[in-house]
């Protein structure tokens, strides 16, 4: 596998590009001068339309976790009654922190492989609120689930109109359309190494006016996580602690090749990608573990069937250069998950499709060579909106 | 100055030689993966020594700030009574830290300058004590002085025979000899971007058995930066969380060229680059800002005396390509600090003494050309034990 760089269809950290590599090769600057503080403003500047927000981003130099743990400890105070909407994994673990750190967590436990319903959510603020804070999951990286952010915001506002709504986006933002400031979110969480090309070392944090303001009166304690004061040292072009800067050359050349890209087009191969790779999984005789409705846009968790020896399978499709994730948690050996975000593009989705097929023929399946390739790139060229044209007539 | 390479003389982050900057521009891999196992274990084998311990190694994703959060918060529980020494700003920060998660922090504020004295350590705890712990400052980064820890500790340990010992060793430890189970030190965080050559973005902390023991008994909250969950994580060859990849790509790097080269070549480069910045700083005219008998070997800092235009002065240095440091907090434009630490060599120390030398020429000051230079190099070589031969004989 040496002899050529691996197909890494993880979900995060995603494979670099070349020019983002070479950033990360940069030498060291002085981070309390100008250099550095030009380039916090345009990763800080550059981000906010992705997280829809006219409002601060503050980076902080964590991973995404730290950036949850941002997320509750700045805005809420111990024995606060907190929401925590989980549909997954990561779901489980912004709760936990809530819990960690004193808060009086209720979970809503959703089935794994479903997205939140805002029905549910309703009714149970309705029986068990009001709640000082709502945590969602936008993109649930166990199950390969995106939850409807925007009818589940609205669904909370309807009966807790000042509940705080704290939102791990950190395996969609910049992979996908958001808009915090419309949907009334109060605090957006992302991290460097996944929608934004780079290596993760980075967690990105946007909050409303509310968000900031609960920062005022929150009691939990925190230090290095404290977002007042990197919105503080921000304005100042500085960062409170020594900031993790070979990542942010990172950020800052992947947020260059996004912008010309320009985020329609970000967005439209993000869906293509992940189009090919549940249609090309789907002929594979995979079964998408997601409800199809809420598939997400940037990770395909699929079950593994009975009579697949998943371990021989991935072996297999390892020595052709891709490298797919296992189940997390309780999925662990239950499904595998293949990422399609950064700087994904089809091509690498049906290499990968390919290396499965491959390897499923060698293994005896009853698969039809070229089929699911096949299918992967038609899938991705219906997304792109890409048909065949009729013969050229005079 | 585009075009060369920065003479980078701060106190960290520190210039990466070229393996290490390219280290940073490898391709992602799979942080659940066999090749990342392999590399997390080099790093902390590679690191006991030079904390001087047989225990386990955390690496932690942050900044030498979250170390020392990570220290307080696994250790200590609210209101627990803890002695806070400080030398300087990060003495000052340190206590902080316990203060905000709850402890009763008692300060012993010493003139900064002066490193803090084992004597006045121990009457401070024979009058206010008993502590459950001690924070001490290895090297203060703001003044320039090196703590003598063994001889603190001895003097804790005297009289408390149980006080946890965390030290703060963020800007020493890698380049000065350390031994922590000698001297009976519970627990000691450094940071990537000092004497490791790498870019910013990790912490490494090692813990005594007494340290991982009071962890279990310890109630400051605490999740993305707690140390068992560390522990437990790497002894499987992962991180807990998502870590920054691409700074532990160059650690990885860092640390094989100080194997290269041997501790005790690593020790005495510092020791002879710490003398040639005093003997040409002073040489310049410069008076050191800390006690001589605990000056630091990793960053030098001096007053800037009546009559010089410090930031004209500092200017005509940066055009000749040398990036010196300001004096933090209450020192702000008081001092300037010149760091020597990482992959550091003599000839970068003349450098910077040259460029100094040059522009107080320029300025009017009454320097002999090549005095300084002249006195940093022979400080340099008396430290390093080069003398000149006699003229040889039959």
């Amino acid at each position: 596998m040496d002899r050529f760089e691996p197909n890494l269809r993880i979900p995060g950290p995603t494979a670099l590009p070349p020019t983002v590599r070479e950033a990360g090769a940069r030498q060291m600057i002085n981070h309390r001068g100008p250099e550095f503080a030009a380039m916090l403003a345009r990763i800080t500047e550059g981000m906010k339309p992705y997280f829809g927000t006219t409002g601060d981003v503050a980076v902080l130099s964590c991973a995404g976790t730290g950036g949850l743990e941002a997320a509750v400890v700045n805005t809420l105070s111990p024995r606060d009654r907190v929401l925590g909407v989980s549909i997954g994994s990561f779901g489980d673990r912004f709760a936990k922190i809530a819990s960690v750190y004193g808060a009086d967590v209720v979970k809503l436990d959703v089935a794994w492989g479903q997205a939140a319903d805002p029905v549910a959510v309703r009714e149970a603020i309705e029986r068990q609120g009001p709640f000082r804070a709502a945590l969602l999951t936008h993109n649930e990286t166990s199950t390969g689930v995106m939850n409807p952010i925007p009818e589940l915001a609205a669904a909370i506002r309807e009966v807790n109109a000042d509940t705080l709504i704290l939102v791990d986006s950190v395996s969609a933002l910049g992979a996908v359309p958001f808009a915090m400031d419309e949907w009334g979110i109060d605090l957006v969480v992302t991290g460097s190494q996944k929608a934004w090309m780079a290596a993760p070392g980075l967690a990105m944090v946007a909050a409303s006016d509310r968000g900031w303001a609960a920062m005022e009166t929150a009691r939990m304690p925190r230090f290095y996580l404290d977002l007042r004061r990197h919105r503080d040292s921000h304005a100042e072009g500085q960062t409170p602690w020594t900031p993790a800067l070979a990542v942010l050359y990172q950020v800052d050349e992947g947020l260059r090749l996004m912008q010309a890209e320009g985020a329609d087009g970000v967005f439209a191969r993000h869906e293509a990608c992940a189009a090919a790779a549940r249609a090309g999984l789907a002929a594979l005789g995979f079964e998408l573990f997601a409800d199809p409705r809420f598939a997400s846009r940037t990770v395909t968790c699929v079950r593994i069937p009975e009579g697949v020896d998943w371990k021989s399978v991935n072996a297999g499709v390892r020595r052709r250069g891709v490298v797919l994730a296992g189940g997390q948690g309780k999925l662990t050996g239950k499904v595998f998950r293949l990422g399609h975000l950064g700087s994904v593009t089809v091509e690498e989705i049906l290499g990968a499709i390919g290396a499965l097929e491959s390897v499923l023929i060698e293994h005896g399946r009853d698969v039809e060579p070229g089929s699911a390739v096949g299918t992967a790139q038609a899938a991705a060229l219906e997304s792109l909106g890409v048909g065949r044209r009729a013969a050229a007539t005079a």
